[in-house]
């Protein structure tokens, strides 16, 4: 390990920095399973479908809960951004949060095991990742040059070793694999047995499809670019909230010098959802991803977009100008990317920074109370 | 795994299409171990060093062995480009070969066991890796998708799911890790013992450091780019035979739209050669990767280099140009590409192909004769 000591991240490592963020449409048994690892963490529930179901939530965990009224309520008529019937709705989660990290978790997903058949601690690993920094300039064949008992290899350039700040650990998934709904047809009994014991960089300037199942990142960082789009009832497309969420993060990661990984944790996700009601929902979206990946591939920002929320905006008024051609929709994502931007800051109104403040001028700080904007769990 | 049928491939895969290079400077003792799984390949040795030496190879190995003197009849006065007292000088026997895979591996490396036990057949594993497409322009989080058990996952454009023909298969070492003297000199007894189940393609427009120990690639698409520079006595800079050879040839693949893979199969290096050698050999290339790195990621090539020949005269061209500025070393490693080419294509004169007849003249064919340029082993 190249000089980071992490003896101190245990059980329940920075347990007053991490906000769990949950969407869900029913009760929370999973949660019974995963005590040891996220009980000590603060829960934000996001409640989607009829506002009037009630959700339990296991005795000792410490959450609050979000419904749909709740979102109408705290954002007004920018709660349109906010994704009904989708699980892209988990983003509300992500605003509301006072956080530095957020980890965000399906509810069909439980504790893995490493192959040595020791529960694997993903909050744990997830902290790792994103306290140690990512190598985005260069591989290391090696793999994360920052864990114990490896290093940076022979022909690795000094001048790289430092380093970039992470914002994003991407956790993978034993038994279901992630697969799209043609894919889950052709190949209905496949599942992932195969434990991988790697973390790794996503290189700068290389897209990949990020997966909301078992994701943490840096909201300080990034928060503002981790939108999940527009998805769900009243939509044409579904099943694209977390892709959009990658893509658009990772653009920003790379204008901004952050790093992106992948790899462990695992976790193990149980249910594999139907693959004809994915068809239904992704078809658009499979179509489209040949056309969204390219434009994000493509995207070049300017050196103003200096912070995670001026990427975003320059990203949606590019969405308007590159994608409306694809489909009338992408005008609607765009205009709700900017809604969503409008919605962050207000949340989370703009912390003075000395660097940007020669740029530009100080934003008038207007404070939010963070009590007014939670229910209560 | 996506349509691809390897059941054929198992115990001496397509031995009639691989040659193995040693580069040795003693007797192969270390191919004994190797029997169930190299015995049936044809091997080219090069021997380093005093050519008076007689190199021991183990009974039943089919094999041609070049000492100096064999290199210098052969090549004539373009025998300066190849190195002396150093590993690089197994490029040598890239160019007599007339296979379409090549196998490297340093003779301090020993058969490894997985996980499980079961010894690795690390020939099977780079055939696989070699046989199968790379996906170089687009990250699949669950690795290698062409292998059994996995596939593309969820947000992968189907446009992209044929991939690209791989040419570079780069393996990985247990037990002593690839570093360089002064990670050696902090670290002594640092061991690599995680065995990562993963193959992965490192994505178009990244760069690595490829080492030689372990290393397959496609003759036909790149051995032309597979130059291992000037190295050893004679030389300022040792030791980075393998990496010049790397960045150079993973260039020559984006452009010419081949992949690079990385990870499995991996073997065992036994011995840790020692750091202040290394250091005296290393210490220019220490310094001047921090050049030649960047020199290497911003390489554009024009669009009339459509072979790896074409391509590495260009980067000759260029590394005179960029820098020689750093050192004057770099002219004549540049003189030396040329002359490697010219070498090349004497004992490997360009088949006829249609394709590129229509944009360049056919090259005179000169017949070599095979059997006049080997060595009988």
């Amino acid at each position: 390990m190249a000089g980071y000591n992490l003896e101190g991240i245990e059980a329940a490592p920075l347990k007053d920095d991490v906000d769990i963020v949950i969407p869900t449409i029913r009760s929370l048994d999973f949660l019974e399973q995963w005590r040891p690892f996220l009980q000590h963490y603060h829960l934000i529930i996001v409640q989607d479908g009829d506002p009037s179901i009630k959700i339990k939530v296991p005795e000792g965990y410490d959450y609050e809960l979000y419904n749909r009224n709740d979102i109408n309520r705290i954002l007004g008529p920018r709660a349109n951004c906010i994704s009904y019937k989708d699980g892209g709705c988990r983003c509300f989660g992500f605003m509301v949060s006072k956080k530095k990290y957020i980890y965000t978790i399906d509810d069909d997903c439980f504790v893995a095991k490493d192959p040595s058949g020791k529960e694997i601690n993903v909050i744990a690993q997830h902290i790792k990742n994103l306290e140690t920094p990512s190598t985005p300039h260069y591989f290391n064949t090696l793999y994360d040059p920052f864990r114990e008992g490896t290093d940076f290899v022979r022909g690795y350039p000094f001048s790289l070793r430092e380093g970039v700040q992470t914002a994003i650990s991407h956790g993978l998934w034993l038994n279901i694999p992630d697969y799209d709904a043609p894919t889950q047809l052709v190949k209905p009994r496949e599942r992932n047995t195969r434990y991988v014991d790697a973390v790794m960089t996503i290189p700068k300037g290389v897209l990949y499809p990020m997966c909301g199942m078992n994701l943490a990142f840096n909201r300080e960082l990034v928060g503002p670019a981790m939108y999940f789009g527009l998805m769900g009832e009243g939509q044409p497309i579904s099943r694209y909230d977390d892709m959009w969420a990658g893509w658009a993060a990772k653009v920003v990661c790379d204008q901004l010098g952050f790093g992106v990984k992948t790899g462990m944790p695992y976790l193990w996700h149980s249910k594999a959802s139907n693959p004809f009601v994915n068809l239904k929902k992704e078809h658009k979206g499979l179509h489209w991803q040949e056309d969204m990946v390219p434009f994000f591939q493509n995207l070049r920002l300017s050196k103003e977009s200096d912070t995670a929320a001026k990427c975003y905006m320059e990203i949606s008024k590019m969405t308007k100008e590159k994608l409306t051609k694809v489909d009338p929709y992408f005008e609607k994502l765009a205009d709700a990317m900017v809604t969503w931007i409008e919605a962050w800051e207000e949340l989370n109104p703009p912390v003075k920074n000395e660097a940007s403040e020669e740029l530009n001028p100080p934003v008038k700080k207007t404070q939010s109370d963070g009590e007014d904007v939670k229910a209560k769990g």
